[in-house]
């Protein structure tokens, strides 16, 4: 349940004004990719802690910033996934198990912080979300009893949606969930106006929510014995990362690979960054890239022809632990979606989770270039395994 | 495209204050089936021209109300498909050919007159919608160039949208789109609070959108010399119509049959009225029934298995002058839509169109009591076949 909306610093818990949350296993400075850097100088401007990329160069080199991954902070952001203090971020509620996740609001496509961009405009752009967009919708869900996010992602599965990539439907149906309590607050007219013309360009608002809906799911089975669920498999455009149920906080790495798709006109695979972003805790969750079933049309954005998104979506039975018949697949009989991955099945099988995702520039200050799908490294899960094995 | 939006009255040329429209071809008060009495006594009501259903059939004893065809008006309603001056109606614009069509708005679910119900209730609704909603709406369109409605059709054929029976993306796309031009005409928060909260409770509101989109497009193929296209198919409950290209105004009817499928609870096959509406023409189109392989979802509704719903569009392929590839069908590899109902092949192959549809209580008063699928009947294309050979 979507339950509030407030800054970073006042909703998540150990959270601090010098604090960058970024997307993926930590990473040394020395060593992130071209977006991430970009997303952290503007961070920093947008934060006022620097003016230039040199200042926040400057800064993290004295040791200033404390760098820590969403994850570690019940937290996700998709790409980049650079969270600072005063940016709203949705807090989602777990009701059944009382645990809370948080995520960043969407920005919208082009050139924006996620994907690395750091221009004047797209601080401008974040300072209007944290000012007037933030302020206005969280009035708006204190209005609200809660916005059922589990509900929406179900409805919208059946709307030719995975809630990862394709986000139209979701976007659609909470938009209209969210607009009577929004009304209601009596705004001011040009106000109200500038958030629905916002929400109405940005099909993919609904993606942080969807994100943070599979991170407040997946929290719940951390920290089982023995357990060999994935509970998270993520990102930073350098290395990609997982965790197990059964171990821990640990981190198992692996080098990000590269995703394969479709780019925008003037870019192409030279261009690509490895891949990077929280955004595949929807795959961790059993949509995304697992519910590609439910949305053929998304070839047209990632590649490949609607029978490799069905054929996606049961190779991926094969290592999952169950199915999930609260999200449900029409076109396959109402089956239920892939649900959870298990470690041992990936090593028994040498199937890896398939990820659908957006393609940044590997420079900072440039944006996204392409979507495309990709599979989670083998490595990850053998290193996994032999924790696991040296645990028992 | 979606121009605007006034009083039946004022928009449909040569609409008159004691005329009522309805669905279907023509039909003797005599014949009348239960719902289409039901929503005429309503009407009547509503226009303050009777104060009962009993002075409402004296009216029309005494030949007070002119009676007609909604498509014989450019029109088109739902079920009952009852139109009256004081309604409001969307006027569709088909900006290439220069011809206009008009429906009524979707007055939501449950007890409402296009079902046959004309309680207090029902009536109050259409005076809100009439006083309020109408004339919000209206400013809300002419500030806009127009909403496209092709292109919202087109994108919810890959939401699971089939736009007769299932309604959910197109309804929340068009919301999205009219959102910032309603809030732009700077109404009383309350109004708009009303239309708010009436567009997201209401998942059929664009049913009567695509019906008058199907009805612009379809209008541009009548009287065309030899043509054996069927332009139209139509239902009142009593009878099943159909028009075609080359046959000039001319109904070839025969008696309406019953759909089979899902009824509410308590109801069953013995209460429903027999198939009644214009909304077929969305068929005639090729989206609805003819395009149900987008929207597997909808058997939940209407009966049947996804394998079905795919199955039928495939069928419809036998029966149809060409695929359409502004409506495409993302599960069959972006196949387009059958296209256009060719009488000659209706014949020759024995295939008959499917429609998806709704089911009234055959009495007066009640309303919806379920949903489902049914077919034309071949008697109509015979009789037209007849027709044309006499011609030749």
């Amino acid at each position: 349940m979507l339950v509030d909306l407030k800054p970073a610093g006042k909703a998540i818990p150990r959270m601090k004004k010098s604090m960058i949350l970024q997307a993926g296993p930590p990473v040394e400075w020395q060593r992130t990719c071209g977006p991430l850097r970009g997303a952290v100088y503007g961070a920093l401007m947008y934060e006022e802690l620097a003016e230039s990329p040199e200042e926040a160069e400057e800064l993290i080199k004295n040791d200033e910033i404390m760098f820590a991954p969403c994850h570690e902070y019940n937290s996700v952001g998709p790409m980049a996934g650079v969270i600072s203090a005063s940016m709203p971020v949705f807090v989602v509620e777990n009701k059944e198990n009382g645990n809370f996740s948080y995520a960043n609001m969407n920005e919208g496509l082009g050139k924006v912080l996620r994907f690395g961009a750091y221009s004047k405009d797209v601080i401008r752009h974040l300072k209007w979300m944290e000012k007037e967009l933030g302020p206005s919708l969280e009035l708006a869900i204190k209005r609200s009893d809660g916005i059922n996010l589990k509900t929406i992602i179900s409805q919208a599965l059946h709307m030719g949606d995975e809630c990862h990539n394709r986000n139209v439907a979701a976007t659609s149906l909470f938009e209209r969930k969210i607009m009577p309590h929004l009304i209601e607050t009596n705004l001011e007219a040009k106000v109200t106006s500038r958030i629905v013309k916002f929400l109405e360009e940005n099909d993919h608002f609904f993606l942080n929510l969807s994100m943070a809906a599979c991170k407040a799911m997946m929290d719940v089975a951390q920290g089982i014995k023995n357990c060999t669920l994935v509970t998270a498999m993520s990102r930073n455009g350098t290395e990609f990362g997982i965790k197990v149920s059964g171990l821990g906080d640990n981190w198992f790495t692996a080098p990000a690979p590269t995703p394969k798709g479709l780019y925008f006109p003037g870019y192409g695979p030279t261009d690509a960054n490895p891949d990077m972003g929280d955004s595949s805790i929807t795959e961790t969750r059993g949509i995304g890239g697992f519910a590609m079933a439910t949305a053929p049309a998304i070839v047209k954005l990632v590649g490949g022809t609607p029978a490799d998104a069905v054929s996606y979506t049961k190779e991926m039975m094969n290592i999952t632990a169950s199915k999930d018949y609260s999200f449900t697949i029409p076109s396959l009989n109402f089956e239920g979606t892939p649900l959870g991955i298990d470690l041992v099945k990936v090593i028994d099988t040498g199937i890896l989770p398939i990820i659908n995702t957006g393609i940044a520039h590997r420079k900072p200050g440039i944006g996204q270039i392409g979507a495309g799908i990709v599979r989670a490294p083998m490595e990850c899960f053998k290193k996994a395994l032999k924790a696991l094995v040296e645990k028992a």
